[in-house]
């Protein structure tokens, strides 16, 4: 039987003091993270968008924010930084290929912010660091292999192999972008992606478009569904059905021995988890069957990725 | 776009005198392997099925083909064995945990094969250390993250990522047991498995229940479809739309860069690679998309792999 795991949170522990920064399309988080592994002074600032600059304007408010962060604590010395962004990441060369919301090709952003900040800078993609996180620290502790899944607007989505993260250059993991059917045309440009059926963004827009009513998100849908409503219902069920759909794809593939699910969705706890797990099981025969784990550290994965890889860094 | 590639073969090379059996669920193959890396002594005996017994029969046969060769080779001192089985493989503890054609769960092979060779002896996946023999020897030399699919009357496969097989426990690589629609059933007890639509069996059996016709295997299929009859290409074209389906979905999730297409069913060449790629291309948009390779090893990948992972566990 495919199983729902329980697990607790742990803390980042002690370790070298580093600087942590999580950019995203709108807002970027920022921290000070002491040799107890407490994050001070964390902050978020909206994300400075630049059209073809946009890359130089985030390393600027990078370094506003390093240069605050070091002026509140003169008596913390930051030995390295680590920076998550979005998109599509070559971590090895410190470059930020694409990101649809932030605009920029090709960045060299690794290199600009270790002018900008006078350290070494770990660079990473921003939902690779946060499973790291939860590969470390959260949910994901007792296992080598663990795919992460981030359901919130979009799907994005981070592989741990063998105890390390696979990369595919960049672009594995996309997993809101592997095709669970026919259609939908997704945004991206493909079609039947898993992201336009069974992401929260889509569940609300589903309903809506079926039903002419608006609602207040997923989480409403799954109301109105859990209250008998049969638009509702039907878009609930096809979103876990593609879900269900993908993770047998994951088990059949990578086999992972767990699962980790965050993201806006994954409160809707029992209500996604148990009918995905049954899914899940009715797809599969002999394989391994991947243990189903709720993300356990929350909005600040992100942030304790970029401590983690900036101690990592400076370690090593 | 999709590209097909072309690779040369190269020899399995210098290195240690080794053993190499690869077990199948028909024949055996053995063979030594020389300073030099030739392959002596090369033979298919049939696979000895016992019931509950089968794992000792198989050893025991392998016994008796090294006695052989050590005789026939009396100037060649093998140093160690590589030993391949199919099915769900423990490499790491030296066991088969299940073969449906061979009817053992839990066997200790590894443990048996050095007790009655008093060798050290490499045990393995047999479609594993094949795809190894792939990615050192033969079609995916050039790249670290590969998926290699063996495409004949099931569909096996295996992952190299980052340069390593990864294997998930034995579950991983499971390709042909990867859902790609809502039907049919499949052996194995799950359903829409690729291997029921798309494996060159499936192919056969698939027309011949549209059409009532009997036909020499998938390649018939394939001269009848382009000869104009409209079930076979029906049958056909169903095939290729669901590999394009699942070389989509690794790509969007483990984002291999090559993906080494052997087995029965690549040697249709052309007839399959090109629409193949176009599939594939169609499906997808900011992916990385793979090489679509050829196997180049044949039908001796298998001792191919057995021979490097016993050299291998020799030097380590």
């Amino acid at each position: 039987m495919t199983e729902i795991a329980d697990a607790a949170p742990a803390p980042l522990g002690p370790g070298e003091v580093v600087l942590a920064f999580d950019v995203g399309g709108t807002d970027t988080k920022s921290a000070l993270v002491d040799r107890g592994g407490r994050l001070l002074g964390l902050r978020r600032t909206p994300t400075p968008l630049d059209g073809g600059r946009t890359a130089e304007a985030v390393v600027g408010l990078v370094a506003e924010l390093a240069a605050e962060l070091r002026a509140a604590h003169p008596d913390l010395q930051p030995v390295a930084a680590g920076l998550l962004v979005p998109g599509i990441v070559d971590a090895e060369r410190g470059v930020g290929i694409y990101a649809s919301n932030l605009g920029w090709h090709d960045a060299p952003i690794r290199d600009l912010a270790e002018a900008a900040l006078g350290l070494p800078v770990a660079f990473h993609h921003d939902v690779t660091a946060a499973s790291w996180a939860e590969h470390r620290l959260g949910a994901a502790r007792a296992h080598d292999d663990v795919v992460v899944l981030v359901i919130g607007t979009g799907i994005a989505g981070s592989l741990i192999l063998d105890g390390r993260p696979h990369l595919g250059g960049g672009f594995a993991g996309e997993i809101g972008h592997s095709p669970v059917a026919e259609g939908p045309r997704c945004a991206c440009g493909a079609r039947g992606c898993l992201e336009t059926i069974a992401s929260a963004g889509a569940i609300a827009r589903r309903y809506t478009e079926r039903s002419g009513v608006e609602v207040d998100g997923a989480r409403e849908v799954l109301a109105r569904a859990e209250a008998g409503d049969a638009e509702a219902r039907e878009v609930w069920e096809a979103a876990i059905d593609a879900l269900g759909f993908a993770v047998a794809q994951l088990a059949a593939t990578v086999a992972p021995e767990a699962i980790v699910i965050g993201g806006g969705l994954s409160r809707a706890g029992d209500a996604l988890f148990a009918p995905l797990a049954s899914r899940v099981d009715e797809r599969l025969s002999f394989h391994r069957r991947p243990l189903l784990v709720p993300a356990r550290l929350g909005g600040d994965a992100g942030l304790l990725g970029a401590a983690l890889i900036a101690r990592e860094s400076a370690a090593a």
